[in-house]
């Protein structure tokens, strides 16, 4: 076996926004608070960007995401004005709905096509811990772990794409980066891999204006992973 | 999900001594070489340590295993006077033979056991790359891969278990280092790491002396996999 599949998992492979809101929703009624939990993610996941641009600048050392996401619910907490009702626990416990993701409909049997034409790893700036804790829940198998730990940086900083292919030992270009984000497919390209990308058009909700059609040269393009793995299959 | 079982590979789940002499048995017959395959390997495997106390002593930087192997190699053909015998190619190929390796009859079953009641990773001296193709050759379901290479030392540095208890963010003593070797668990145990021991009495042939009984007060001692995965069931 000599390639390698490696996927961006928040959104290409887990829809994060409905997974968090419903943790969201069952903690808010828990505390009789009328907050919209999709706002609350939508705000949560905004700081995401910022947070991680302060570690790619080099401004902050690594931290897991986990931290920053942690970090970031706190400030989100405040920003809503609910802070009072969350103590340390509850804050743990919340972070960690970012672990307790749904996949997306067409994932399990898009991975287990791809099984057995590649390595299948994660290459998500979720840490290790996290990638593994997601995948429990999700039911994923993975070969290894990659993504923003291996290299103590996020992307779309080429390191990690270079982490990812050196941990497996397969030269980039026999590497395939899956995501239903532009912009990473833009970068694991620029880094020499090669790039496969599928829309995921209700990631952000209904309004979504970005990331719903490939805006680049990408190997291969599909309409999810199922047909991914049917269109890869179809090459060999 | 809160604790872990991190596992030797060597001798304690594949058995490297079959493995590697049968495809050496190959390699020896399709050149006429009347070489006995046993010996190759064990003498092979006896510049393992060496040439990681190289590493572990820092007189040399970290190299993953599967080049030290290969070294190894090059040397043992040239003591064993073949070394024409194989280019660069055969080397290679011969020297990937530590990667597809068979595992014990208990091994996939005692994992499948295992694997509900924690996160499952190897914690070997192989890199990830081998540790990657050893699982899929021998049909291995892991969480994620740890070992050396997370650390860049071998074991029995105490930083490789700790490693893996931080990639995996679980503290040490919620981590079981599984082993058929005491030293290795002496060294997870001094770590903060909590201990399983089956023997692995064929391990390195029919006159093995060590490692046939627990030399230490391990929190586990098993006939095998299997066994283990029932009596930590029986625990909880």
């Amino acid at each position: 076996m000599n390639q390698a599949f490696i996927f961006d998992v928040f959104g290409t492979l887990l829809d994060w926004r409905t997974g968090v809101a419903t943790q969201l929703k069952h903690a808010f009624e828990m505390r009789s608070l009328s907050i919209d939990p999709l706002a609350f993610s939508d705000y949560w996941r905004a700081l995401y960007g910022p947070a991680m641009d302060r570690v790619r600048s080099g401004s902050r050392g690594y931290v897991r995401l986990e931290e920053l996401h942690r970090e970031n619910l706190d400030e989100t907490l405040q920003v809503f004005g609910i802070g009072d009702a969350f103590d340390h626990q509850a804050r743990e416990d919340l972070s960690s709905a970012w672990e307790r993701l749904p996949p997306w409909p067409d994932v399990c049997a898009g991975m287990a096509r791809l099984q057995p034409l590649g390595f299948l790893a994660p290459c998500s700036n979720a840490s290790i811990a996290m990638s593994v804790r997601m995948a429990r829940y999700a039911d994923f198998r993975w070969d290894a772990i990659c993504g923003a730990e291996l290299a103590r940086d996020y992307k779309p900083s080429p390191s990690v794409y270079l982490a990812a292919a050196k941990a497996l030992a397969l030269p980039p270009e026999r590497v395939v980066m899956v995501a239903a984000h532009n912009g990473d497919l833009a970068a694991a390209s620029q880094a020499g891999l090669r790039t496969a990308f599928f829309p995921r058009a209700n990631e952000h909700g209904p309004g979504q204006k970005t990331n719903l059609v490939p805006d680049g040269d990408w190997d291969f393009v599909a309409a999810d992973l199922s047909d991914l793995a049917r269109k890869i299959e179809e090459q060999l």
